[in-house]
């Protein structure tokens, strides 16, 4: 089995190769360990937030929306990116309130995430949220979603068993079965 | 509460905006359910595969490897992207017997995850891969990632307090200790 001692990357240059309103796309040049250069693309994209919202009654609160990239809805726990310069402790708390209404007593962390190690510089902050008080949801005029009430038992075997397939909602859901013995 | 019957965007059109060696971006025009039209970058990149390696000592088979986005070597368990026409199941056998060396005699689904539903069309299968033959590691001329064996409680509590971040791991690992009451 091979060992390396160093196994840093090094940026030689970069080029632009897209700017959108969601991400720029960068083609770098890299020096490789052995002292051979390759390519690396990167999409450089806003960290995100994700908040697992947890009823008196151990029912998730959900989001259906639509996921144009796979043309059909997917359940997933409410989510944003991150408004520029904010934390992700009060993204959270803003997406949640934004999503669903609720508005928690109880709020931790659950830890980061990176969804595409390989290419996309998302990170992803996961938090469960607890103790909900429901005020009112502030969608956007353009957002559609539906925010359903899934007994948290639904959503593990739901996310076991390959039903639920979108990997924060799925490291949110299994992080809060095991920290809270549920 | 606003309730939706109907969250489908329709394409409009679509303009490439980069195509790479990894994957292509797109920009599309699409009409949103209330009739209003919008925006959608789409990055279409292929699908890939990641194996839980659980020696019969209870231990995880991990590669680390430099994740160059993020400036940091990272710990994850074995993964690729499946070669064209690749069916995931033979992928994922590939991928560990390439990075790992490893030949599972046991070999079954954790179910598939999708690491970022809003604008990256990869889908992730992943697998549990038991009963572990060593054989010889096959990694590329420029593939440098160091195989560690890490206890699976160890694992767990990484995924848990945040030290492992790859969702993909956090999702495998979680997902195995609950199947197999680890």
């Amino acid at each position: 089995m091979k060992t390396f001692t160093d196994l840093t990357e090094k940026q030689l240059s970069r080029t632009e190769r897209y700017s959108g309103p969601l991400y720029q796309v960068y083609s770098d040049d890299v020096l490789l360990p052995n002292g051979h250069t390759s390519v690396r693309e990167v999409i450089e994209h806003v960290d995100g937030v994700a908040v697992l919202p947890l009823d008196e009654n151990n029912n998730v609160l959900t989001v259906t929306q639509y996921r144009y990239v796979f043309g059909k809805p997917l359940l997933e726990i409410p989510a944003g990116k991150l408004d520029p310069g904010e934390d992700p402790y009060t993204g959270g708390l803003r997406e949640l309130r934004e999503e669903t209404g609720a508005v928690p007593g109880v709020y931790e962390s659950l830890g980061r995430i990176i969804p595409a190690p390989g290419c996309y510089s998302e990170i992803l902050h996961l938090y469960l949220a607890r103790d909900l008080k429901m005020e009112t949801q502030d969608l956007d005029p353009d957002e559609f979603l539906n925010v359903e009430r899934i007994p948290f038992d639904e959503m593990v075997r739901r996310c076991m068993e390959g039903e639920v397939e979108d990997a924060k909602t799925v490291a949110a859901v299994l992080k809060a079965k095991i920290l809270l013995g549920l």
